[in-house]
């Protein structure tokens, strides 16, 4: 054990700490979201600014550095435990050190303004309320990515804090080849769904029944409610709020059961990741979920590749007929067809399997554009608009369907998007995979039994953490880096499109 | 405004900056309690060490001391803001580093152990299993006594804790007053009020029904749900957790809803305070409750002097009647005879208002005979036992029901129970005066109306938090010291005792 390098001993302290903070804070967080009375917002927000000002003050200290120095200039064997850590402190330390405070501080009160902007430009579906912030917070991306520094797009300098060695280049390759693919799946598979729209799930579903149905599925999929739980939000989350505590979150519409139960299987992808990751690294890079767009494979996975497959309804229509009994009118082949319905809409995420990466590629190559100042941003809704009529066939009538429905760049972050392609990706990769290395596993699926497949991206994914960087988890788990083929072949196979 | 004192103002930032991880460390503490996975127990436990380890080292550095003794040398003007909060300052800085870091660790550990210790002996309802631990408990609290320093019993420097400027001697005498009149009320009071025993209430209550029931007379006492909640705990509490977020819980027994009833009541007259308390100064003193026999109080008054009370029921049995149809059955004064229903038992909590401080009085005459040496820890058992025979005619036929009842001793908390029985008759001074104050006051309870009563806790109690002593409050509000003529007097009038 090379912990003897006192360096090493003093980062491990140092980041225990720092995690015992940043787990407050995100319970701090999660009450907020869930339970907190309303009037309690201002002290909240201010022990959430002080815990995170504490954790960004012990992690930036220069000595801090100096450690993660004494331990590159040690030299941890290639592939141990220590030099994961220690490439990802660093990774880490530059990120945070290299934006001045100042900064900092300014680029977070003008999210907490754009933020507010654009709640306002959404309701009234006008672009030009949220204009002005969007012009902002570009010019502080384009300095971030200079400070932090990068080769080629400066996109890749945001890119890499979601998905750490992503490269815009690439993305866009991946993306060329998917686009097509898509497109040509999308008309088959509209008018083979046709005949069984969403609507036929229709009825009155109490969300008591709901919740105890859920709960059902979440624990035979294998999410351990002694370390975790499930409550009621606007917009479901997971959160893991230390080792043994991770809390799933959804919504219900009691028009519609199906909703909070794709809800709870994404989030409960999540959950399972969380609470495989190896706990006895607690604090360190070794135990965090090692990208975004690995954590959105284990909640797709869970919930498209085994939740929307007509094994699983076979095993659990009976059961959601004795929560739901009305749901006895449907055969299970009938209610898979309603929750694969394929039909292009306006709205990312109400968006179906098919066409769900359409609405990324788009988001990309406006982030892209902008970032390299090819695209003005006075001009993202016409472009948005016109680009979203190539893909979809659908005219937009008012930016709030449009440029304006995603929260995510008033609140300050750019490049997040792909990660939800690349998840997607992943997750049919990884599927497929585990379908080859385990023979048995349809056979098991169709029992409803999960503890094969959680087994396996247990070994292949969970409990690595940040040990390997994500292209190279993704070939040692399935022989190649993220790729199409998988993904395509799952649509085309769903939707028997040769 | 003499906050231009360098020293001062230090104060007041170090203070807030505690009271931020005091409130994460209440946050956490709640979410223990309410609704955190069992499995993350261990994490928990690792936060809130941390978090009160850190504010004790903010609050005892040798600097916090130096600036409280600027700031005594400066002598802010008496009867000032700023002299109350020096005051309040000084004796919790004493109280703090008086104690040596490693005794303070000592006696976690021991209390740790102790509570487990006596989990298992109430259980095997066997003192000796717990004896060891009160032994060494005791040892501890002369030692911590000799250290902090006293004049008088040593009991004195526990008391202080919980009661600013308490003295067993003073107790001694109130409860030489009390107890006779106690007993003399007692037997008459049995006499009038056994035709209708608590069960006449049984019946099924659900707890959907009782929610409502609670939620509809906490909002009517005055609770604002804007910055406060209800939960379900095994044990009931109130736990502030900022300056607009007050939590409650409670349990439920559906055979009888006045339990939780009674339970919401009591916690929201703790909440009232909370509210109460003066948001200009969080994170000082000024914005403490004053001592825990002004606390409990507060939750005294509105639960027993308020909810008690035929006028109560005679507004709220019609409205009860529509959450619980089945009470229709028994009149309003039905009702309320059978929750003033008095009967000597053998458990503290479940004691009705005449015998309930004479349960406080025996563990009182304990607590100063063990601490003065005057009784072996081994001897407390039928010490007990002895003593309640003869004040309540019961025989104790094991230690469950007798000394091993309260959690108290266990977790290390000495001095603690007589602050309930001043509670009960600063609730009756209080109320007494309050009714002479505001002439207009039976007639607005009799409709249901609480904002003047609320009006006058909040102008004589608690905006004040910690300005005034609580004895000199108490002198303020009504007039007079905490004394048994009001609690005694509410007692004869309502078992028509004369």
């Amino acid at each position: 054990m090379s912990n003897a390098l006192p360096a090493y001993r003093k980062l491990l302290k140092r980041t225990r700490e720092i995690a015992l903070l940043d787990s407050a804070n995100s319970l701090l967080s999660w009450d907020k979201e869930t339970y907190m009375p309303p009037r309690a917002l201002d002290h909240r927000a201010g022990q959430m600014a002080y815990f995170s000002g504490q954790a960004h003050r012990l992690f930036t200290a220069r000595k801090v550095g100096e450690w993660i120095s004494d331990c590159e200039q040690h030299g941890f064997a290639p592939g141990s435990d220590e030099a994961a850590n220690v490439r990802e402190w660093r990774r880490s330390y530059d990120h945070k050190t290299k934006i001045p405070a100042r900064l900092v501080e300014k680029f977070q009160r003008l999210c907490a303004h754009a933020r507010e902007a654009w709640g306002e430009a959404r309701q009234a579906s006008n672009f030009k309320r949220f204009r002005p912030h969007l012009q902002k917070l570009m010019e502080m991306h384009l300095q971030f990515a200079e400070l932090w520094g990068y080769t080629g797009s400066p996109y890749n300098a945001h890119l890499d804090q979601f998905e750490p060695g992503a490269r815009a280049e690439d993305l866009r390759e991946l993306f060329a080849q998917l686009r097509p693919e898509i497109v040509s799946i999308l008309g088959p598979a509209r008018e083979r769904s046709a005949a069984t729209p969403r609507s036929v799930l229709h009825g009155h579903y109490p969300v008591a029944a709901q919740q105890a149905f859920n709960r059902e599925v979440a624990q035979a999929l294998g999410f351990d409610f002694a370390a975790g739980r499930i409550d009621t939000t606007t917009h479901p989350f997971c959160s893991g709020l230390g080792p043994k505590d991770c809390r799933l979150t959804t919504r219900y519409n009691e028009a519609d059961f199906t909703q909070s139960l794709y809800g709870i299987m994404h989030e409960a992808g999540h959950g399972l990741y969380d609470q495989g990751l190896p706990a006895e690294h607690y604090g360190t890079p070794l135990s965090n979920a090692v990208s975004l767009g690995l954590h959105e494979s284990q909640s797709r996975l869970w919930e498209n590749h085994v939740g929307r497959s007509e094994t699983f309804w076979q095993h659990w229509h009976p059961i959601a007929c004795r929560h739901f009994p009305e749901l006895a009118r449907l055969t299970p082949a009938q209610v898979t067809a309603a929750v694969n319905h394929v039909e292009p809409s306006f709205i990312r995420v109400e968006a179906d399997q098919v066409t769900y990466d359409l609405h990324i590629i788009l988001r990309f190559e406006i982030e892209l554009k902008l970032i390299e100042r090819q695209l003005a941003v006075a001009d993202v809704p016409a472009y948005w608009n016109e680009q979203f009529e190539k893909s979809f066939g659908l005219k937009i009538a008012k930016d709030a369907d449009g440029c304006l429905q995603d929260v995510h760049w008033s609140i300050g972050t750019m490049g997040y998007f792909p990660t939800y392609s690349l998840g997607n990706l992943n997750a049919a990769q990884l599927m497929q995979r585990a379908q080859t290395d385990c023979p048995a596993l349809e056979t098991e699926l169709a029992r409803g039994e999960y503890a094969t497949l959680l087994g396996w991206l247990r070994e292949k994914i969970h409990r690595h953490g940040m040990k390997h960087p994500p292209q190279e988890l993704m070939r040692l788990a399935t022989g190649a880096g993220t790729n199409p083929a998988a993904h395509l072949a799952a649509l085309r196979k769903k939707y028997a499109v040769t």
